[in-house]
């Protein structure tokens, strides 16, 4: 096992991607000493009986200090009052960075409060699953995932590279680019999806012609696929969605032109118009599981009905 | 195990749905013998190599010459012809059944072509994966789903038994519904979903602004989701399209009115109605978990990263 590339990290936030650093880091020995800060009693109390870190603060200013990496892993929502708070304590050469999904907004919300000689480097881990909290996480959240790296100009190079190989052994691959292509990407591969799913899930539970059993029971013709989505952490979503709101509507006007075309297909008995479209999207699942970022295990590989409760009736 | 329920069973078609049945026939021993029939003679010769069952015919009239069970698992916009086809050489006293997606449009178009003495009692499997041909199918795809049969006024009510039995021992549960019923429930429980997730990944893909290898290198954060339904099959879903139209065109709109309200929660900064809405989707996955139709397994159960290809770079 290699020497550790930091003496202190400080995980402000302890949910899904914080649980989940904690745990790759002490597995494959990233730095000497873990601090573990979060504002609930009962998540810092959990986080401790997990054994995530060395030392656990309610207050985050305590949490940072002496921290020669600092990452902000809470909602985007909470970046300023975060930053503000531990500005004072952060120690001149560290490194600051987060996790959220938007970057323009944590960079006008963090930037200010960065003070001389603290290198403020945005970051956005592209992992994640459904669940939320300290149990949720496991260290290999981050292998052959995508990690991307939103550094503002002027940042010192070397302590980018030092983020960026520290992303590395968390298994990421290393992607830098812009603030704002970053939130327009995102706004496709992410925000819009989860939007679209949070929707429709609210579609079919307000339907008075049709009741909730029959969209549960039949729910595995199509529309469970949407509910994992749909269950994600609402506090992270209504951040993102306020934080990256040009890059999304833009992103939601395409999707309901194109809707409109195909709603017109289906209304006039356009079928070829329906066969094109429907053949055209089959080879961008092929090009995401030759990518490695997909299963091609039917279903995704989901457990059959015949292991699933409960039993036939 | 027990007597077989059938003398004969032919099958029209032997994509997923026809040989995941020909398999669990075989399995279970619900039928004496099994024809097969697919006007692909590749088709056909493929089925014959897997060893689908016991005689394989190009002439789907041949095929259901003395069946006592005839099932078409064809796509529903080729289910007229078949029945035209087939018609004068049903035997008296068989069943004869479908596996399509819509049942109104089926019943129209099949029951004309229904000679006296023969028993039509649509149905509606609903299980499946995004794969097809005859290579797709296996025996317990239909273990504690669901299936939907939709007999037409004045059917034979033996008839109903024997067929919702030969479904109980395939593994799956049974409802009887009416047809119009069906559709509107399966609009908003599979065609919608389908056709949502059909139209995201086109709207991806045709973005000017991001690239495809963007889409694909971060599709890990919520779209790749979708595209396992915008892989079906190209044909059956134009064909759905197009045979359930008044019910999917009333669901478009519920979905479309309901995802401009929440564009306008976006636009106007209504972080309350973001998170109530997201909060609230959270309660329907669990309930699909607790009914059995779903998986709790985070991220569906998939591979973790480190086990997919290719090696991180």
């Amino acid at each position: 096992m290699s020497e550790p590339q930091f003496d202190r990290l400080a995980l402000i936030g302890i949910g899904l991607i914080g649980s989940s650093i904690a745990r790759v880091v002490r597995d494959r020995n990233l730095a000497k000493e873990i601090i573990i800060s979060t504002r609930s009693e009962a998540t810092l109390a959990r986080a401790e009986e997990l054994k995530l870190g060395d030392r656990y603060c309610l207050d985050a200013a305590d949490a940072v200090e002496g921290a020669d990496l600092v990452i902000l892993c809470i909602p985007v929502g909470a970046n300023e009052a975060v930053a503000e708070a531990i500005s004072a304590s952060l120690k001149t050469g560290a490194i600051l960075t987060d996790v959220g999904s938007t970057k323009g907004s944590v960079i006008q919300q963090i930037q200010p409060h960065v003070p001389d000689g603290v290198h403020f480097i945005p970051g956005h881990p592209i992992a994640g699953t459904e669940y939320s909290g300290p149990d949720a996480g496991f260290s290999t959240l981050f292998d052959n995932r995508w990690c991307i790296l939103t550094p503002v100009p002027g940042v010192d190079a070397v302590a980018t590279e030092k983020l960026q190989s520290f992303w590395q052994a968390c298994g990421s691959n290393v992607d830098i680019m812009d603030a704002d292509r970053h939130d327009l990407v995102l706004a496709i591969v992410s925000h819009l999806p989860h939007l679209i799913a949070y929707n429709i899930v609210g579609t079919a539970d307000d339907l008075e012609t049709v009741t909730s059993s029959e969209v549960i029971k039949y729910s595995a013709s199509g529309f469970r696929d949407f509910t994992r989505l749909a269950a994600s952490d609402p506090t992270m979503w209504r951040d993102v969605c306020l934080n990256n709101k040009d890059a999304i509507l833009e992103m939601l006007a395409r999707f309901s032109e194109d809707l409109s075309a195909l709603q017109r297909a289906i209304r006039w008995g356009d079928g070829d118009t329906l066969f094109d479209l429907f053949t055209h999207t089959r080879g961008v699942r092929r090009s995401i599981i030759e990518a490695g970022q997909e299963t091609d295990a039917p279903n995704f590989g989901r457990e059959t009905g015949e292991d699933q409760l409960p039993a036939k009736n």
